[in-house]
């Protein structure tokens, strides 16, 4: 109710403040059997670092993932599975100035709106820190879905009005990792550098936006009615710090085309085994027709405001309702997307794998 | 898990496919003492009637809301809320040709491969017709909202490619419940109705966007992390039938801006009795805040795609995997999108209730 | 939240208050495939019909049941499966004497207080008409049970003072259904029969206990720590309205044994086609080991208080807090546990189909 | 689904294997603004210790209570309260033995059948070192409820055959605590003690009965389905190791009573303040009236097995089938009832916050 938990099956709780001792989170639901390559779930966190593209704030996270319950001699054991993210570099110091202070599109006010009382270290529990443990659940998820050969990759296609609008099937998506701002055209990721190098000089942020793209999803995925897989995807993408928009296949440019243009034709196929199955011509559809998968791949673009904290001065108000100066210091991302990308898979990851799991009892 | 349930304290669970006996809904979690205006709610499902604008289908659904339990003299008594509305228009045997054969873009395929069998009656669950449980159960939570002097409204920004592109704040959005097409600039309905009979003409259809307001909200609704208040609102409105995508406050033009241009500057305001209180300058926020109210207007858009059946002939595949040629007949709506104002609108005011309710146990 | 839902995966949801136009409920996640046989369900709701048993209410309630959706050509489509169960004998104006008392041990004075208002007729929402949807819901539970050869049984074992103290196994459990008071004792079932005539004359009433039996059930149903098997059970049971008490295998009375006796040893079996399996000597632990199934029969006891409405005057309060004096009149059972029955074995296979159906993602 | 987690609005998830790095839980939903004593919380963690009562296992587990979020200067801030504690005395090697043998009346033969795999070393997830987790989560509720003046009670009723039949209210509860074996009757806690000694020279083991009293429960807390205070009770109860029954006021002696003997009358009352209430002139009902609480005690029972766990020689099965002897040894309680208290107390309290905060938005 509270509202730190998503999914139905496979659940992850999340748990921490940016400034406390750790974050960390529950997986539930995960079936016993799985191996929990330890190394690999690290890997997921070393890329949501700091530090590591262009765009990001210089503070030097470490962020070790510790397993604290539900893994026995390497594996799943279908208990929950508990896991720590100590907060290395607590510095309630540079903070002290803002303990009174409602930062402009933070969470500062509603919080004590909705609280009476917040933890102003850091954003404390609004601070996109939690997603480190998104991020950690969320390789936990491609984990098991890696066991099923469902892929879920994500790259940046815009940061502010510097945009890749390529279709996603024309681009080799492996780039993506070995680019700092993880876009996967190097022409657009060297003018999103240059345009991000520009705002840094100014003292300024922006935003951006990410493609993701879910492949190996057999049909019958989903829930029909409510909790269609599209619905629970734009429920899991904007739970995202600074995510203003989400859409899925054809999207909001979908909206303006004619329906003769927009139907996927199904087409009979024939697989080198000779077995007979279906596809569609086109996928406007994105994967999900009627709130269940259909086999195709699964797209979807996630839009990130600029990110708040910029190196300006801004005005803004205290608790006592005092017009304040705010001045523009401390550490901050330019552009939160290229490190959103490894949070939009594991967003995406943790989604696909409970209604992997729900769909096992569709039918008798 | 099955997914026809939403909400947490406020719940709607519907049934009912689109030609059995009846469809309907449950509402549990509705405090007592409201008094249920059975008349709004009636009317509330007379705005979602195919008929009513340019671009619906012929067919006449009287859709008679019939009250069967948790209401007692007038008033809700804390029980759960069931309704019935039947189905009168039942006829199976336009859809004899559709048994066997999966429609582009619609949901028989998916459903097909989920459950292993279908009711191809008029698609069944699938059918938009479920959502009149929907348009029911979110009178209810409108009602609920009333007495905070909360209001939801929305209306059509754009059919096709037709857009009406101005500042929800410029408009008299009260005009749009006098249009066809549910637009409240005159202008810009009329050539949508255009563009609409130019559809219906050549036996196509097309997609359009629906702009919701939520304006009333005291600051602090909403929980923060996955259950914040625009990941709810983006959830309900992704499971709308034929909904791609759903952006708010800036939304995806939002990525492109910069911080110092979209931070939304607090600025201290005195009220008319000289009470203190907070506003924000801009409003590119969107009314949310860390996925909690902030007491801006909280506004919206959401993205249709165009409506899968059309008056043209299409192939198609049938349950054995064989190509088949699918006749345009039947009946049809050229844009939903006139059509899912209320529904936007009842899905926008369930959450919103929904969130209220969580609120008040959020401190002691 | 406001609790009229019952399950995780298998989930009944019931409506209705006992004087309105219909009680009914929705039993969703119910797999596609499954042949509803309404006559089986009508069945099961016949045996809960007051006027069935020596010790009932002369109330003649024709319990028809009408499924409303869920349903195509006879099998369940993987939608919500609503019924309707009308109430043909609305007679209010046998309870315009209490609207404004409480009576003693009912609900009258509880619902007031959470609510500020209640449906006064026969009880409303607290009647145990409610339970009829419960029975319904059990119904289709049973069915899927069924086709895994898995059995609920139950009977009275107690109605006031007079026992059936045998071991269960000693029983002909079919006995049960031929008595009017479903106990399997022929000599026992005489005994009840005449206490209660003694009652009836006295205008008096009395408790029972009714003892289940499930079999078949394979092991490793069950969720180990909060979800325990028994847990759910016993929820499910102190769900009915006078239910006092619950106990499972050697309950009450295993507690004043000892461990060496208590201890249900393991033992290796051979089956008639010479699989080897394992099974419990004995069975204290009532088929349930660490909340989860073990293969061996689960068994509990469920204890019903003496009903509340007795043809004797009583005093009480009313609304403005005055004492009155309320007249013995009215319908009742002298009895509940003949009629609670197919009651107590609705709600253990509701709990034991989710637990089926939950079970199915405990490993990969 | 899996579990693990207990509560609607205030939620606990425990986590952790008896000799896994810790055990640990998160309390989500608490209200922010509760000040969280912590030395409180330790102190009722120190009284579930083994080796505080004559019937306990020598192991000397320190369970220190370690706060990792949720709290901002002593107080909560409405985020996820998780705690970890750490496990000190891992002994491993003293399970070699156990590894492949499934132990009578323990959980291990079941958790192999549903999981496939499982930890062996003290029961892991089975063991009853999970139980602390929840005497954490619960002296949270505790504090809740201390600010409301609700009281949560209980003792130990009966060890093997000595029993303690005294009702609730002639005791002098306080005495208890005072008590190596949680009984508030000098006397019976002597023969009590007497008892357990002969059962440590056999190396036998045996249940016993822990009664519970809650008060000061204000009427209206309850929902009155599926989730009567009764039924949430009885699960959580239910849901603790080794307890095989639950009941609540007259339980299963009120099913032998008549109505006339157990009807609670209403009566009109006035307090010091001249204010006008009602009280029951009895409280046969348990303080809970159509599932929700009338403002009376309320008052349940307990059953626990014997502990499974004794120092004889058994026979068992391993995991190839094959018949095996299993040796007494190791550590073990005698009877768990003693040490089960705080459990008791805890699971209550987690049920009566919960209900508390439902019963928040009954009505408008």
């Amino acid at each position: 109710m509270a509202g730190n938990t998503i999914g139905n099956v496979f659940r992850l709780t999340t748990f921490g403040e940016s400034h406390g001792s750790a974050i960390g989170g529950v997986v539930d639901g995960c079936p016993a059997g799985l191996t929990l390559d330890v190394d690999f779930i690290q890997q997921e966190l070393n890329r949501r670092r700091p530090g590591y593209s262009e765009g990001s704030s210089p503070r030097k996270e470490e962020d070790i993932f510790q397993i604290v319950s539900g893994v026995y001699l390497g594996k799943s054991i279908g208990t929950p599975i508990a896991f720590i993210i100590s907060n290395k570099d607590q510095q309630p110091s540079d903070y002290a100035h803002l303990e009174k202070t409602f930062r402009p599109s933070h969470a500062d006010y509603t919080y004590t709106q909705k609280y009476g009382i917040r933890d102003p270290r850091g954003g404390g529990r609004s601070s996109a820190r939690e997603t480190a443990a998104r991020v950690a659940g969320g390789a936990i998820a491609k984990l098991l879905l890696n066991s099923l050969n469902v892929r879920v990759q994500a790259y940046v296609s815009a940061i502010g009005p510097i945009m890749l609008a390529a279709d996603y099937r024309t681009l080799t998506l492996e780039k993506a990792e070995r680019s700092p701002v993880r876009c996967p055209d190097e022409e657009t990721a060297l003018n999103m550098i240059s345009y991000l190098e520009t705002l840094r000089s100014q003292g300024d942020s922006t935003g951006g936006v990410i493609t993701g793209i879910i492949s190996g999803v057999p049909p019958g995925w989903g829930e029909p009615v409510f909790d269609k897989l599209q619905a629970d995807l734009a429920k899991a993408m904007l739970s995202i710090n600074a995510v203003k928009g989400f859409e899925y296949g054809s999207g909001f440019a979908g909206a303006s085309m004619i329906g003769s243009e927009h139907n996927d034709l199904f087409e009979p196929r024939q697989g080198n085994d000779n077995s007979q199955f279906i596809k569609t011509r086109t996928n406007y559809s994105g994967g999900i027709q009627g709130g269940i998968s259909n086999g195709e791949d699964i797209y979807f673009r996630v839009a990130f405001k600029p990110v708040s904290t910029i190196m300006k001065d801004q005005i803004s108000v205290d608790e006592q309702g005092h017009q304040v100066l705010l001045e523009g210091k401390g550490r901050h991302d330019i552009c939160i997307a290229p490190r959103a990308v490894p949070i939009v898979e594991a967003m995406a990851a943790i989604t696909l794998v409970d209604h992997y799991l729900r769909a096992t009892f569709s039918k008798i």
